[in-house]
């Protein structure tokens, strides 16, 4: 898993979030509050609900975040984490990040790629 | 695979690529010719590029594709997918989507989380 994980908190908003995740590269955003995952989004929905002009002017990150967010544990298996991306994803596809939690802190995050390189 | 590819012409902005790219959810835009493969625009670059104010105005997805385009062909074995998907990769990850082209012609495209689901 990538330990190195950039988070936002759920004040800013969505527009700045947006270009954080652009920024830096990266699929989704974990929100945390004081180590805590609270909540995370994904650049492909806010992406997507941005062009589209679907929030108001303003929205912040709290107002849309997906706050049941799909986790595991640093001590699970990688088959535990692809039957957990199976099962958290959508017609679409499977989930491709997934946050790894230890005590309610966000210590670590994995994708779909991690999983491929590490295993074959 | 999936067969059901949406595609980009080069002559477009690069601003309405990207927004077609969000638009759709989609990770990566192969640009076509009369059928044929001639790039492919990622969101995460085209994301990172336009966040950062790194284009001109006007910029078109002929002048930032990626013309050397890593594909591999319909009777290929998903052991071989995974191989170039991890040669094709960069230090940050695997390539996430791979194109499927039979005698030039772009006819599907592959994508990492594609191969988890039908591997495990």
């Amino acid at each position: 898993m990538t330990t190195e994980i950039i988070t936002t908190t759920s004040d800013i908003d969505v527009v700045n979030a947006f270009e954080k995740l652009m920024e830096y590269k990266i699929s989704s955003l974990p929100v945390v509050e004081e180590d805590k995952l609270i909540g995370i989004i994904t650049a492909t929905d806010v992406g997507h609900n941005l062009i589209l002009d679907k929030y108001e002017l303003g929205t912040s990150v709290e107002e849309i975040m997906i706050t049941s967010v799909v986790t595991i544990s640093p001590e699970d298996t990688l088959e535990k984490a692809i039957n957990v991306m199976k099962e958290g994803g959508s017609s679409s596809g499977i989930l491709n990040q997934l946050p790894v939690v230890e005590d309610e802190k966000l210590v670590g995050i994995i994708s779909d790629g991690d999983i491929i390189q590490v295993i074959f």
